[in-house]
């Protein structure tokens, strides 16, 4: 890409404060590489060692964080060479999405940066499980989010509410989406998306896009005057940074319901204290207040639910629920007990079981009595 | 579900005429058994038959068809009873759904229908897959499309472009969406949906989001006046239902670009002239008039895409092209060409794989060219 299009590049001319202090940011790391070449020393880049063993969860923050151990890439060391250079295209191919003021995903990045290396039959990336690390690598090394990088993985998630955004220029009433809810952009940074004004007393995000639907078509959103959104199963980085700035700035609670199994936890977990691989963007992802307001093992109890809704735990949901245990997040009693009783019931249930109760109970029923009751988790 | 609520059930309480007309549908349905019960015969519901040996494709029309065949479901045969009852059961379901005006998903009304009989240890339902073909068989019984029983499958979708509608009284004008676009209701009825005004001159359907996301971010369809639709992988009912009837509505033509697969030409053959497991449903689902615009076998000379781009047929893929080769709808020349090229390269690709040729390629010179030579397949 880089060697068809000209850009006579300089940080002036990315097109946001924020694209010319990522510019800055990648020219530092190549003019770092370049003076230790002058120096005739071994060039290298310093990474953050993105792994387990540098990870931590952080009991003051509630999030999980990456250390500051770090590895040294060299280019005169045949084990790094490839990598090396892989860093180096990668650095590059940010800098030209961002001096062309356009985003890519990661796939279509390893596309772009595919090629044979003249001379030779060797290939710059093989599949696009090489390229990805890479870009990780290059987000920690430049401390830059991806979504500054102009990559993005592929979106996913609706909304719809009492908000009013402005993205990329156009004013978007989240009031007046029908049945079909604003899909939400896989880069929701504050120069592109911006809020414009919002009424919500809280976000009510849902794990399924059925369950929102249900929501939707029964005006929950209208009646309790929230903010609704789906995560369509595992949140996205989007998604994830829009609530994170939804939280923030419009200083409102966030409320999160997702299947009652292991899976829906992990989801939950994610959302509130960030994931292990992107420990080094927790600070800017992961949002600790939310609230986990079902659906609880409890709940079967709680709102005689016939046994129609059951669904036998199987070896791996017993598995995963005793590696759940284990997280120091979730140490405190109330989800030892939380997720103990999901092993004593030895069935998970899904939201919409929920609607084996009455088409509406979930949104007449179910949720109201939760937020009356402040039944909850955090 | 029926038996909490109570609802003095009859014609009248639909909310649309469509409405009125399934509700005298499935009353009809379950009269019809009365009065076989009135006369001490064996009650039973006529079903056409939804097998392979039952459909066919229409040379004329251009869709896939299914027969006339007819079997009888009794009452008063052990091998027929459960699913007798079931579909009684779901008739129902779909008649409560109705007369309050709500929609769900086919896994939700299996929960809503799922309970133990009573004085008994038997389940009316054991599973979603034993609740999912009475759901089909409904809806052949009834001649009604599923989204009229008031019953949809997950929503997928989204749109953005030269179009303004009108949801469920909502006003939404699909050109100012952002980089979001609008998530396609699974429901796409002229009732609740409908068409205010467009400028269109052709749609142009994608398969993958992030393509979509490429497209949209390049003001491809501002250039190009146009509606710009991704299925986000095989196209579910509601974008299929959408497509026909902007198709039929607005009469312009509908383009198509799907990975250069056998997945990909599945995708498009399933728009076209719909699927044998829906065979029943093509009239109001298919579109015959659809252009395969790419992602074309010939594309890789045509284009000069390097060798970056080409991933491996593996088995599988093979014996899928092996098969589509054999389908008559592909049976024209021109299609065999193509079949047989992909079969020649030995290869496949993305469509994401045409940035390699630089970021914004594919809707500057690729889809432009394609357009302008009329080089697409019907």
């Amino acid at each position: 890409m880089a060697a068809k299009k000209k850009s006579a590049g300089s940080a002036q001319n990315g097109a946001t404060e924020r694209d010319r202090k990522t510019l800055r940011k990648i020219e530092e790391l190549a003019s770092a590489t370049l003076r230790t070449v002058e120096k005739a020393d071994n060039p290298a880049v310093a990474l953050r060692v993105r792994a387990l063993s540098n990870v931590s969860f952080n009991e003051k923050k509630r999030i999980i964080e990456l250390g500051d151990r770090v590895q040294s890439r060299e280019f005169f060391n045949t084990n790094m060479a490839r990598k090396f250079m892989q860093t180096f295209l990668v650095a590059n191919g940010c800098r030209e999405l961002i001096l062309q003021n356009k985003t890519v995903t990661i796939r279509q990045m390893y596309y772009i940066l595919k090629h044979t290396l003249r001379g030779s039959s060797e290939n710059t990336f093989e599949e696009q499980n090489e390229s990805d690390p890479i870009i990780e690598d290059v987000e920690v090394a430049t401390d830059a989010l991806r979504e500054e990088l102009h990559l993005f993985a592929n979106k996913k998630g609706l909304a719809a509410g009492s908000l009013v955004v402005n993205d990329a220029g156009d004013e978007i009433d989240l009031a007046r989406m029908g049945r079909g809810g604003w899909g939400i952009p896989s880069i929701c940074e504050p120069e592109v998306l911006k809020f414009v004004r919002s009424k919500a007393k809280f976000i009510m995000l849902v794990e399924k896009a059925a369950v929102w639907s249900r929501l939707n078509e029964d005006g929950f959103w209208k009646k309790n005057e929230c903010i609704l959104l789906t995560s369509e199963g595992q949140a996205a980085r989007g998604i994830r940074r829009l609530l994170q700035r939804l939280a923030t700035e419009l200083k409102i609670p966030v409320y999160v319901l997702v299947d009652n199994d292991p899976w829906g936890l992990y989801i939950y977990s994610v959302l509130k204290q960030g994931s292990i691989n992107l420990a080094y963007e927790s600070m800017r992802l992961a949002v600790p207040g939310v609230r986990f307001i079902g659906m609880s093992s409890f709940d079967y109890k709680k709102f005689k639910l016939p046994n129609s809704v059951e669904i036998k735990l199987n070896k791996e949901d017993l598995a995963r629920a005793e590696q759940m245990r284990n997280y120091p997040w979730f140490a405190d009693k109330k989800w030892q007990n939380e997720i103990k009783e999901l092993q004593k019931n030895g069935f998970k249930m899904e939201v919409d079981s929920i609607l084996s109760k009455g088409i509406s109970f979930i949104t007449e029923e179910y949720i109201p009595k939760k937020l009356r009751d402040r039944d909850y988790l955090t």
